[in-house]
């Protein structure tokens, strides 16, 4: 694949897949898909299928993809360093590299970690993504939850670690929360939302689209943890619909 | 149209066709459109073609549109009324209507307002969504802001009766904060970031992908009021990019 006499410059492109079901790919996506010269999607091990690809495989299957190991024993610094040292030839000889990232690729993505890494190499990459369906309005579409109405607010967080932003954002009555990367905390999420009487139209998704998918009422599904990628909307508090 | 000897029961898809640029449709959401057999487009008179018709046309030109008008005159309770009305026959009679929508019918649409007024009149009405590109993804897609990284929050608010919430999310400088519907406002906005030290990185865009787009630094671009469905991201305070 490397091209040493073309004169092109390589250039990156972040392509967001959506949260699972092939279906959720814009026409925009499949166009760079299709166009790019190679098509890399992240994974943990080179034999090992990672989301995105999945995704892909479905949505585009007449597309080859690479696999780029993204190590997660090495530190996080270390693990994309690795990953964009991989990508650097392709991009020095001028190709259109299309990265595959769930979601979308400028919330939470690897995408934009590797793009730093990139950067320190090649400080003038030339970068851009295209915008991906995000997990949480996936999850509203199949739960039937309107999010958002008239001047009501977004808070969207993470509980990585623990569950202070999701306490601290659900104190606001007026705003719909949206919890990511809180697989881990779920019973503690589902406490909390008890307690403040935020759990009514609460729900909670992880695997939307993929196999072993799950949508259920958070008030049924804090009785164990989730996975990683489990995502929960609370709505905001809504007396009575007001439509004047 | 109507088929009074149908025993089908009628449904309505509320359709997210993203913020302008007909690429940005999804897969699911063309498939929804081909096999509808009623496209309704909101419209603000009969003979005006609103701007999820413009995106249709140009994403599927052989899908027929009907347009419904949302009578700007009357109050919002009024014009959803009479709009649900329209299409009450054309759901007795059994068909599959896809109402389309600008960005995703769960975040801000008209779309769930048009649902409250039906179920007035058809309390078990089957409804499904298809989530959209929102305008805030276009918006970081082409002006390649990272929105958000690690554990960084997201504030999405409106302003349009004021900038109150655009005052208080931008307290937290680990939070991204998007404004939608601030157009109007958008040079007290930009006072805001300048005096709140937020300014860096912050973009403002409307009608991104259709005639007239702007995109352009919040500092640039606050000399004078924008349109209603203009967007403005003001990135997280990132003193160095961690990476580790």
């Amino acid at each position: 694949m490397s091209r040493p006499d073309s004169p092109r410059e390589g250039r990156l492109t972040g392509v967001g897949v959506g949260p699972g079901d092939p279906e959720l790919l814009t026409t925009r996506a499949l166009r760079v898909l299709h166009g790019a010269d190679r098509v890399i999607a992240p994974t943990t091990a080179l034999d090992a299928i990672g989301r995105a690809e999945t995704i892909v495989r479905q949505a585009a299957p007449e597309v080859p993809i690479e696999r780029l190991v993204f190590d997660m024993g090495a530190s996080r610094q270390a693990s994309h360093e690795a990953a964009a040292e991989q990508l650097l030839p392709a991009l020095a000889a001028g190709d259109h590299v299309a990265f595959v990232t769930l979601g979308d690729p400028n919330v939470y993505s690897t995408f934009s970690s590797l793009v730093d890494a990139l950067r320190r190499h090649v400080p003038d990459l030339s970068v851009e993504t295209v915008p991906g369906i995000m997990a949480f309005q996936e999850l509203a579409s199949r739960a039937g939850v309107v999010v958002l109405d008239g001047t009501e607010r977004l808070a969207l967080v993470t509980a990585l670690d623990g569950v202070a932003d999701v306490a601290r954002a659900i104190e606001d009555t007026e705003a719909a929360v949206v919890v990511y990367k809180g697989g881990r905390h779920l019973p503690e999420i589902a406490r909390l939302l008890d307690k403040a009487g935020r759990s009514e139209g609460a729900v909670f998704g992880e695997l939307l689209g993929l196999p072993g998918e799950q949508l259920k009422p958070v008030s049924e599904a804090g009785d164990q943890p989730a996975t990683y990628l489990a995502t929960v909307i609370v709505p905001p508090v809504r007396r009575e619909r007001s439509d004047g």
